[in-house]
C-alpha cells in the first residue's frame, strides 16, 4: 500500500480532498463575472470516463510493477446557483479541470429544474416560519401548554399540482416538543400539528399554510378545528440489563491478500461509495457497486398528503446526510474510516469525518460437509468485508452495506430505520390511511423503492464482451416418451438482451440474471464465465400510473433496468428531482433510446427493490430495522469454490455455558440496571408516548410476565442433564 | 433454572433420556409374543395432546410461582418393524405410556408405506452390492486403475414406476475412490461410474443394476460402453493464510432475563428441534417453532434418473443425521449443547452428543435515530439467540437455524451446504441437464422444497381465538376526486381464512400472512395483537403434475398451507414418504378434510419454499452455502418498539485500523502459510477436481493475479489521507 499512497498523484478514484476542492472553487468562481455570486449546493469528483478509466485499471492490474499508470485529469464537478440578483437564481453545474486549471464543461439548468435542498435551507425554512406572522397565526388555533416548542421537519415540496407552475418551495411537517425537560432530544413527532406551511425560498416567505384532516375512518377529508390535546410526560424508559457489547469481527487488517476487497468514494449525493471488487471476489468484475437511489411514496390520498412524496437522495443527498459512524457503535470489530470533503455555499471545503466504515465480520457456516463413513467433518467460516455508510433524513435512517464474502458473493444490504413520518389523528379513531402508533399519532402507510446502479465488467473492461442474459427454469411441457418419459425433467432457457430493456423480477421462473463475458469461457464447464444476480420480487409503485407520483419515478415500475453506457449517467430517476413533474434523463428515457440504437456494447444494470411500509405499533418510537438484501454471486466464473482454500480452524474463544447460569444472571441484572438506566440514551426516544405503564414500553410487552415466563419455560426444557 | 431442572418431574417436551427409552422399550417388547422380532427404526417423544400441554403452559406462566403443574404422562412413539420370520416384516408404530407401564396406541401399515432407512441398513446396501455377484460383473466393464476402490452412495428408490409393486428396495450411486493415497477421506464423488445398483432388502440381494447414459448434448439417451477414464490425482489444496478466527458473540450466558429464549428438543426425525417462544419475543406466540421438511426432486429426465427424488428427512431422517457440533466450528461464541438418545435397531438407547448449539450473537445495527439539529445518535445492536442443528444426508449438507432476536423476531433460517450430487459425463461433453462441475463430472439440476409447521398460539391458547389473515398492499382502481384525487392512495385488504386452505406468495401485492388474536385488540392501535409472516416468493414443484415426483408432494406446489389442528399430525408430505407413490396424510389430504368441516378453530400453518438448484462450478468440489430465511414478525403485538430499552453500549473492544497494514499482513502470510496448510482438512475435498493448477483451485481464482489486483487496487483508493 505504501507504494501508491506515498506516490504523488492520487488515485483516479480517489475522493477529492480540500486542496483540490479550493483550487476548482478558484478557477470557477474567476470564471464568473464579477457581478455573479455563486451559491454551491453540490460538489462531486468527476470521475474519468469509462475508455480511460479501463486503460488506468488495465495498467494497474499488469504483473508488470514498472508499467506506468495513465495520468487522468483530476476533475471537480459543481451544481450551484448563479445568482444577478435578489431572487434572481439560476441553476448550473460546472466541470473544472485541476489540472488544466480550467473549466472544460458549463450548463445551466431551466427554472424547473431544482437541485436538492442543502442544509443551511432547512435553518432558513424553520427560522421563516417561526417568524412569520401567517404561522403566528395559524398557531392561535392552537391552545398550546405554555411549556411545549415548536418543531418544523422540512419536507420537499413533493410534486406540484398539474396546473401548478411555481418557484422554488419546502412544506414542512409541524411538531410540539416538550420543552419543560431540559432535553433539546425529546421526541416532537409524539406530537404532531395538523399543519403544512409552504415556503418560497426566492422571496424568503410563506406562500401558505395548508391545514390537514385529523379524522378517521369514514370522517370526511376537510380539516376541522383542532382539539385542544393534553401533553404526555415523557416518561424515561429505563433500560434492560446491559449485556456484553457484542465482541467484534476479527482483528486482522482486514485487506491482507486472499480476502475480499473494496474500495469507497464519497460524493455527497447517492454515489457514496462507489466501489470496484477484486481479490477473491469478483477479479475487475464490476467497476461501480450498486449505489442506490429511494423514492418514497406516501399512500394516504387525502390533500395535500399527494406531495408527501421524498426522493431521499436526489432531494437531500446521501452522502451529505451520512452519519459520523463512532467507533464500536454502528460498525464493530477492526475498523478503518474514510472521511469526506463536501463544501459550503460559499464553496469552502467542509470535512465529514468516519462517513464510511470498512470492517470485518464472520456471518456463520461457510461450507461444511461431513463424511458420514468416518465420521470427519471440514467446516469453514464465512466472512465479509463490510463497506457500511448511514445515512438521516430528518426523521429516517438508512444503512447502506456492502458485503464482499470469501465465497465470491456481492450482497448489497439496506437496513431502514429511524422514526416513521407521522401527523396528528383525533384520539380514539383509526384510520385506513396508516396504523395508530401512538394516541393522537398516525404513521402513515408509504413505500421505500430503491434503485441501484451496476456497471459490470466480466472479466473484462472491453466493449462488447459483457451480456446480459435473463435465465429461467421451466417445466416441461408435458409427459413425452421422447425427452421427458416420467414428467420429472425441467429445462432452463436463456434470453440475451441484445437491446435496453426493462424487465421484472419471476421467483416462480427462478429467473436470475446473468453478467457474462460472451468471449470468455469457464475451462472447467465451458460455459461463458459470469456473475448472477437474483432480482428482488418486491411490491412496485403503488400510486396510480397517471399520477404524478408514479410519473416522477417510472424507474419504480420494473425491476430491473438495462441501459447502455454513457459517462456520468448516474441517477436511475434522473438528477434533478426535486419538485420534478417527471422523470427527466432517468432509466425510462435510457431505454427508449437505446431502443432506437444498435446491439447493446456495454451494458449498464438498474436495480430496483422495494419496501411498502404500513407502520407496525412496534415501529414506534423509533423502528427496528427492517433488512433487505441483493445478492449478486459468482456463475461459473472460477475454476471452483474460491473459498475452498479457506482454512477450517478453530476459534479458541469460544466456551461452554455452565449448566445452571440463573444466578449470575439476576446478580448481573441487580448490578447493571442503574448504571445502565443513567449511561442509557434512548429515554429520549419515546417522546410523548403511548399511555401505558413505562414498563410495558421498556419490555415492550404486553404484560409483565414475560421475563418470568421466560426463565421458567427454559429451566424447563433445558434444565435436565445438560 | 435450578427450580425445575431439580425437580423429578422433566418438563413434558422435555427430550426422552435413556432410562425412558430402556422402560418403554421392554413395555412395547412384553407386550409382543415372544415369537415376533423387533426391529427398531424410529424412535420419537409422543408430545401431550394440546388441550393437556395448553393446561400445563397457562400454569406454567401464571404469576402464582406455587401453582401446581398438571401431571402429562411421558409417553414414547416407536416405529418399528414386526418379523415374524424371513423377509416377513410388518410396520408397525406404538406409542408407550412409562408411568401407566403400557402400550396405549398400536397400529400396523400396509406393505406398500415403508419407514425411512436406518444406518446399519445403508452399511448392509454397500455389503450385498459389494458381494454380489452381478455387482462384480458390472464392473468387469469398467478397467479401473488398480489403486482405486469403490464406494456406493446409498439413495432412497425415489418412486417407482406406475406398474412397479414392490417391496423394501434400496439403490445406490457408485463411485470410484483413489486409495492410493491413505485417505478414507478422500472425495470419491470426483470419479462416478454410469451404474446404479437395485437392492431387496427383505431378501438381502441385488434385484438389478441399472445403466446409465454418460452423453451429453443431443447424444442418445441410452447407455453405451464406458470409456476407460485416467484417474486424477488429488493435488492437495494449499491453504489461504489464516486469519484470526472469528470472535465469538456475547458472553454473558445466553439466557438472561430480558433476552430472547427457545427450547429445543430433537427427535430422530424432522421435528428436531422444536420450540416454544418467549420474553422480549413473541409471549406464548408460538408452541412449535418451524419445523423443516424436504423434498429433493432432481431434474434429469434420462431413465432412471427420476427415480433420484428424496425426501431427504422422510426417507433419511433429519434429527438421526444431525451432527455433533464441535466447540468453535459450527457455533460460536457462549454456547450451550443438547445431546439426543436415539435407539438401535435393538430398541436400546444411543446417545447423539452435542446435537443442537444455542448461542447468541451480534446482527447488525438494531435501530438508530439521528436528531440532525443537535447531531445527537443513539444506536443500539440487533442481537439473535440460535438454535441451530446441522444434518448430513450422503453427499449433502442441511443447517437449520431459529433465530429469536431482541426486536421479537422469529426467523427460520436453511443453509444448504456439502457436495452437489453428480454422475458420470463423457469428457468434453456439456448436457442440457446439469453443468460439468468437474471434468467427466456431471452435477444435475435439481429443487430442493421445504417446508415447516407452524403452531401459532397468539396471546391465548384458546381454540377460536387464532386467525389467520392475508393482507395486500392494493393500487386504488382509479383516480376518484372523492377517494383519490391525485392517485397517491393505495388501501390494504384483509382476507381472513375462514377454513383450511392453500395460498401462494404474492409479493406484487405485499402479501403477508397475519396470525391474530380475534379477541385481544392492541392498547395503542386498537388493532388484533398478531404477528405476520411473509411468505418467500420462491420457485415450486418443477415436476409435471402427472409425474410420480408431483404426486409425491403436493405440498411442493404452493407456498402456505392452513389446516386444523390434530394431535400428532406433524408430516407435510405424510408420515411414510420412503418409495410413496403419492402423499398419503400429507397437508393437502388435510386440506381436503377441512374444507368439508366448519370453521377453523386452531389452525395450523405450513410454510413451504424452495431453492432451485442448477450448479455452478462454484460449488464444486464443496458449495459455498445458499442461504434462505423466512421471517415472522410481531404486527401490533407489543405496545412498542420491543427493543426501545437495549442499552446502547458501546463496544470497547473495537480498535481502529492502523493506516498501513501491508507489512503486517505479509508478515502473517509468511509465518501461517505452512502451518495452515498443515492443520488445514480441506485438501482431501479437492478429489479428483478439475484439471487446473492447484494454484487456481486454490485461490479459486481465474488467474494468479488477483491478490495483486487486489492490493494495488486497495492502495490506489484507500491509501490517501486515512
Amino acid at each position: 500500500m505504501a507504494s501508491v499512497s506515498s506516490s504523488a498523484r492520487p488515485h483516479p478514484l480517489q475522493r477529492l480532498n480540500d486542496e483540490e476542492i479550493l483550487k476548482a472553487k478558484d478557477i470557477l468562481t474567476k470564471s464568473h463575472d464579477s457581478g455573479e455570486k455563486l451559491l454551491f449546493r453540490f460538489t462531486y469528483l468527476e470521475e474519468p470516463k469509462r475508455q480511460d478509466m479501463v486503460k488506468y485499471l488495465a495498467a494497474e492490474h499488469q504483473d508488470d510493477k514498472t508499467a506506468t499508470l495513465p495520468t487522468l485529469p483530476r476533475m471537480v464537478k459543481f451544481v450551484y446557483d448563479v445568482i444577478k440578483g435578489p431572487g434572481e437564481h439560476t441553476l448550473a453545474d460546472a466541470v473544472v479541470d485541476i489540472d488544466a486549471g480550467k473549466v472544460v464543461h458549463t450548463q445551466t439548468h431551466p427554472r424547473e429544474s431544482q437541485a436538492g435542498y442543502a442544509p443551511f435551507e432547512f435553518a432558513q425554512f424553520q427560522e421563516t416560519c417561526i417568524n412569520s406572522d401567517m404561522f403566528k397565526e395559524a398557531l392561535k388555533e392552537f391552545e398550546l401548554p405554555p411549556n411545549f416548542a415548536i418543531t418544523i421537519d422540512p419536507w420537499p415540496y413533493g410534486g406540484q399540482d398539474p396546473d401548478e407552475d411555481i418557484p422554488r418551495y419546502m412544506q414542512g411537517l409541524v411538531f410540539a416538543r416538550d420543552a419543560s425537560t431540559d432535553n433539546p432530544d425529546a421526541n416532537h413527532y409524539g406530537y404532531p400539528l395538523p399543519l403544512i406551511p409552504v415556503m418560497d425560498f426566492n422571496k424568503k416567505e410563506l406562500v401558505r399554510i395548508d391545514r390537514l384532516a385529523t379524522g378517521g375512518q369514514g370522517d370526511p377529508w376537510n380539516p376541522r378545528p383542532p382539539l385542544l390535546r393534553s401533553p404526555r410526560s415523557s416518561s424515561p424508559t429505563p433500560s434492560r440489563p446491559s449485556t456484553a457489547p457484542p465482541s467484534p469481527s476479527p482483528t486482522t487488517p482486514p485487506w491482507c491478500p486472499g480476502k475480499s476487497g473494496a474500495s469507497a468514494s464519497a460524493s455527497p449525493r447517492a454515489r457514496a461509495p462507489s466501489c470496484t471488487t477484486s481479490a477473491t471476489t469478483a477479479a475487475p468484475s464490476s467497476t461501480a457497486c450498486p449505489s442506490p437511489r429511494c423514492a418514497c411514496p406516501y399512500g394516504d390520498p387525502r390533500p395535500p398528503w399527494h406531495r408527501k412524496q421524498a426522493f431521499d437522495f436526489g432531494d437531500g443527498g446521501a452522502g451529505r446526510s451520512a452519519n459520523n459512524l463512532g467507533l464500536g457503535c454502528d460498525c464493530l470489530g477492526a475498523i478503518r474510516y474514510f472521511d469526506v470533503w463536501d463544501t459550503d455555499p460559499e464553496g469552502l471545503p467542509t470535512l465529514s469525518k468516519n462517513v464510511v466504515c470498512l470492517h470485518e465480520q464472520d456471518a456463520g457456516v461457510g461450507w461444511k460437509h461431513t463424511n458420514f463413513r468416518t465420521g470427519r467433518a471440514v467446516v469453514t467460516r464465512l466472512r465479509e468485508l463490510v463497506v457500511q455508510f448511514i445515512i438521516t433524513l430528518a426523521n429516517y435512517e438508512y444503512i447502506f452495506a456492502y458485503k464482499l464474502d470469501n465465497a465470491g458473493n456481492i450482497t448489497l444490504e439496506t437496513r431502514a430505520t429511524g422514526i416513521v413520518s407521522v401527523v396528528a389523528i383525533d384520539e380514539g379513531k383509526t384510520s385506513a390511511y396508516g396504523n395508530v402508533v401512538s394516541p393522537g399519532v398516525l404513521a402513515q402507510n408509504h413505500q421505500h423503492i430503491f434503485a441501484a446502479r451496476l456497471d459490470p465488467a466480466i472479466d473484462s473492461y472491453d466493449a462488447g464482451e459483457t451480456a446480459v442474459v435473463l435465465e429461467e427454469s421451466h417445466s416441461m411441457p408435458a409427459i413425452d416418451p421422447l425427452t421427458n418419459p416420467y414428467g420429472n425433467g425441467y429445462e432452463i432457457r436463456r434470453t440475451p438482451l441484445e437491446k435496453s430493456a426493462f424487465a421484472d423480477a419471476e421467483p416462480r421462473l427462478n429467473r436470475v440474471v446473468r453478467f457474462e463475458n460472451r468471449a470468455h469461457k469457464n475451462a472447467v464447464s465451458g460455459k461463458n464465465v459470469g456473475y448472477k444476480l437474483t432480482p428482488s420480487a418486491t411490491q412496485l409503485m403503488l400510486a396510480h400510473p397517471d399520477s404524478t407520483q408514479a410519473k416522477r419515478a417510472p424507474f419504480a415500475q420494473h425491476h430491473l433496468w438495462v441501459t447502455g453506457h454513457r459517462d456520468g449517467e448516474l441517477w436511475a430517476a434522473g438528477e434533478f428531482t426535486n419538485q420534478s413533474r417527471g422523470e427527466v434523463g432517468g432509466v425510462k428515457a435510457m431505454v427508449e433510446r437505446g431502443i432506437g440504437e444498435g446491439k447493446l456494447s456495454t451494458p449498464v444494470a438498474w436495480v430496483v427493490w422495494g419496501l411498502t411500509h404500513n407502520p407496525r405499533v412496534e415501529d414506534w418510537p423509533v423502528m427496528p430495522v427492517e433488512i433487505h438484501q441483493v445478492h449478486i454471486r459468482p456463475a461459473d466464473f472460477f475454476t471452483s469454490n474460491p473459498a475452498l482454500d479457506v482454512p477450517s480452524t478453530k476459534n479458541e474463544t469460544s466456551v461452554l455455558v455452565p449448566s445452571s447460569p440463573s444466578p449470575c444472571c439476576e446478580a448481573k441484572e441487580q448490578k447493571e440496571t442503574t448504571a445502565s438506566q443513567q449511561e442509557n440514551p434512548v429515554s429520549h426516544m419515546q417522546g410523548s408516548g403511548p399511555d401505558v405503564k413505562p414498563k410495558d414500553i421498556g419490555s415492550g410487552s404486553k404484560d409483565g410476565k414475560d421475563k418470568k415466563r421466560f426463565t421458567t419455560l427454559l429451566s424447563g426444557v433445558f434444565g435436565k442433564k445438560e
